[in-house]
């Protein structure tokens, strides 16, 4: 999969675009060669800010990433935006896909994107993303752009792979029930309450309810977010109008605050490390998953175990030893 | 670990608490016999309705479940009551753990209670609960309880192992948003407001809450509430008093109707199935983690993976796929 910008950028965006498409590659010898180039590539990743920027459908999340995005060019950084949409392999690419989005942004020297991967599962869709991440930041991007789709467990996949993890909010309430109930919102370093132009009282009663949702919420136990402790980020809660490119500026402030504060405390540091392990145990698990599938004594097992554990014939935890002894033996 | 009730019962109830310390031993051969008898009870299991009873510390769960319990043993019905505490390993056991609870109920030949099995992770706990259902099943019980505390991840344990997932709240919205966050109140069948004798307007104002709060949840795309489908259930708020025994026969009532429909329109053996074999492939995952950890060539690697990994010296997906063919190999 190619960028989506049309024009020809320098040689060494080229360059980064196919290193991207070698590790989505699924051969087998690509994948070696995949792991070799990522090896090499590791010294010089990490010094991006690694961004997500999730949000429910309609909420204007191209909108406000292109706002965004030209403003960093015009400060002289260089900005990659990535994707993950688990959809994208039924749908053809609902985010990210329409070349026609994004326009001034893509038109620049400064700016990469790149839809979101295409194959398979949620887990596969993430680890590509993260790889692309890397390359992108080896190439010397300065913001990595991690954009969701606000569906299922993407933004919990964007969580784990950046630094700043930011959700985009209609001034809606029952918008903010939906973001609690999906534990999006305890998620959040940052909520942005976009289309704020439209009906400033509405954002200004959004902006309250969630600060005190996000109150009550850290306040129960949530280590990440002692609202007592001076030197750690509390998430904050501002109004933008990306259509207006009005509060970008401020966006961009709060999220300098948050980069410096946490790098300070070490938060970032830890947050990176942890998530580098999860992902490794995370890839694990689906490994060992996939190889007990395609074990011949399993799948010769399996269809019985599975009929007579709906029928209630035997146990689902003996059903489970039986197969688990099938797959070591 | 024996009933906590402390006269003898008949010998069905000791041979019953015999079986369930049989399947809760970690030795080899007793697991062995374990699997033989839990297939040999299984086709007498099935005809009990399973109760899961929620809510956090402090909100009166067993006052509530003494209440119930009793009211059900008058009208003739056997009562098991069960619980899930992972916590109980560490405090040596949170709920059901006081021999001075439900003494009332303890009294009761038709009653029978055991606390929390206390050995390791929630799955292995869970799975020791649902084994323990199986025999009060299998020895005729009608109604099978199973407490669990309100914190952690118990309640989806519960909920994945029983017919029925009630929620017991304060009249209290701050609880209300904390039962959204942590996904539980989207799991509830029935939410019951305990105390409400203490403040009648909280309680009704809770009540409407709550409601439209579940109203809202559901309407965005939960496929197993849907409020137009008059052949289905919809969750119920209702208002209750455990200590002046109020409102416990429209609870029963509730469960009745829920029973009912749900019976017919087949959910319920659906559900049944689905956990089932759920069940199966949690403990499937949980012993391919198990057997990946003890397996000499991982270990040899693993140290040095993980230190990789957390400096930044190998990427994540690379360090999985060396750990993945040292266990193959």
């Amino acid at each position: 999969m190619k960028s989506i910008c049309g024009h020809s950028g320098p040689i060494q965006r080229r360059a980064m675009a196919k290193a991207i498409t070698l590790l989505e590659s699924t051969r087998a010898d690509h994948r070696t060669q995949g792991d070799a180039l990522l090896t090499a590539l590791l010294p010089h990743t990490g010094r991006a800010l690694r961004l997500g920027i999730s949000g429910v459908p309609g909420v204007g999340k191209s909108t406000f990433i292109e706002a965004l995005g030209l403003y960093l060019v015009r400060q002289g950084l260089k900005v990659a935006v990535l994707a993950i949409d688990p959809s994208s392999s039924v749908t053809g690419g609902s985010i990210l896909g329409d070349k026609t989005r994004m326009e001034q942004l893509c038109a620049e020297e400064a700016a990469y994107i790149r839809p979101s991967p295409s194959s398979g599962t949620l887990g596969g869709v993430a680890e590509k993303t993260r790889e692309a991440m890397l390359v992108c930041e080896a190439a010397g991007y300065d913001v990595v752009i991690v954009e969701t789709v606000g569906v299922g467990q993407s933004e919990t996949a964007v969580h784990g792979m950046t630094d700043m993890f930011c959700v985009l909010q209609l001034p809606n309430a029952g918008d903010d029930l939906q973001a609690i109930k999906k534990g999006v919102m305890e998620l959040a370093d940052l909520v942005v309450i976009n289309k704020a132009d439209i009906d400033p009282a509405a954002a200004t009663r959004a902006q309250a309810q969630i600060t005190s949702s996000l109150r009550l919420l850290g306040f129960h136990g949530n280590p990440e977010h002692d609202p007592h402790n001076a030197q750690q980020w509390t998430p904050k809660v501002l109004q933008i109008s990306a259509l207006q490119q009005q509060g970008v500026d401020g966006f961009w402030a709060a999220v300098q605050d948050y980069r410096q504060m946490q790098s300070a405390n070490g938060r970032l540091a830890a947050r990176r490390e942890k998530q580098a392990l999860a992902w490794m145990w995370e890839r694990i698990d689906f490994g060992l998953k996939q190889a007990f599938r395609a074990h011949p004594q399993v799948q010769a097992l399996l269809p019985q175990m599975q009929a007579d554990v709906a029928a209630g014939r035997i146990a689902a935890s003996t059903a489970a030893r039986n197969l688990l002894a099938a797959h070591m033996g």
